[in-house]
């Protein structure tokens, strides 16, 4: 048994300035940035309440996207389940497992994000 | 003055057939299909909570990407604020507007879609 849901998205941005590009996605919400940016270098937070879904602004060296992500207490399990359903496994990226859904967008399992993560996930049976 | 928030996020599939697509989408994110698919042909809702962002799945014949949509109540006014933050309008859509963020990534500027808009949504001045 574990547990899952979704996590948030994550705003891809092809650029030399995470910086620049956190700004812009910042005013155009109207939601503020997160402090302490300098802990994850190539990620901006956006402030979202804790009861919403994790809105994060990343710099990347592909294609800029839009990608959401899936929260889980078991990786492998929810990547299996996932499987199941027509999802493709790309690879492991530190803690974490990009996928492929079915109809072409890539998406990450990722560990648990928020706080209420235990009392409100689903819980699938293996 | 006019008022925007983040609305939510349309699942883009290119596919023939976006009940398949919506039906992945709904099993690997634990979120139940809305009822009233035949009224929007190419949309299929999940079952999301009021007070949480929209989250939908669109059948579309460019590639397959997750978007972000705007809601405003006043579509002109709110793509010129983000005009002037660096964003690029792409054209009208029906009763929306297509933008692109100076990151890349396209978004709509869409109607109010929640109930609690006017209330919680940020107020800008024109």
């Amino acid at each position: 048994m574990h547990k899952s849901r979704l996590a948030g998205f994550i705003i891809d941005c092809r650029t030399d300035d995470v910086d620049e590009a956190a700004r812009f996605w910042s005013a155009a919400l109207g939601l503020e940035l997160r402090p302490g940016a300098a802990q994850q270098p190539l990620y901006r937070g956006l402030d979202t309440a804790a009861d919403q879904p994790v809105l994060e602004v990343q710099q990347v060296s592909h294609e800029s996207r839009v990608h959401l992500d899936i929260e889980t207490d078991d990786i492998e399990a929810e990547v299996r389940r996932l499987e199941k359903l027509g999802a493709r496994r790309i690879g492991a990226v530190k803690s974490w497992f990009v996928l492929e859904a079915p109809s072409g967008q890539r998406f990450c399992v990722v560990r648990p994000q928020r706080s209420d993560f235990a009392a409100k996930a689903n819980t699938w049976n293996d």
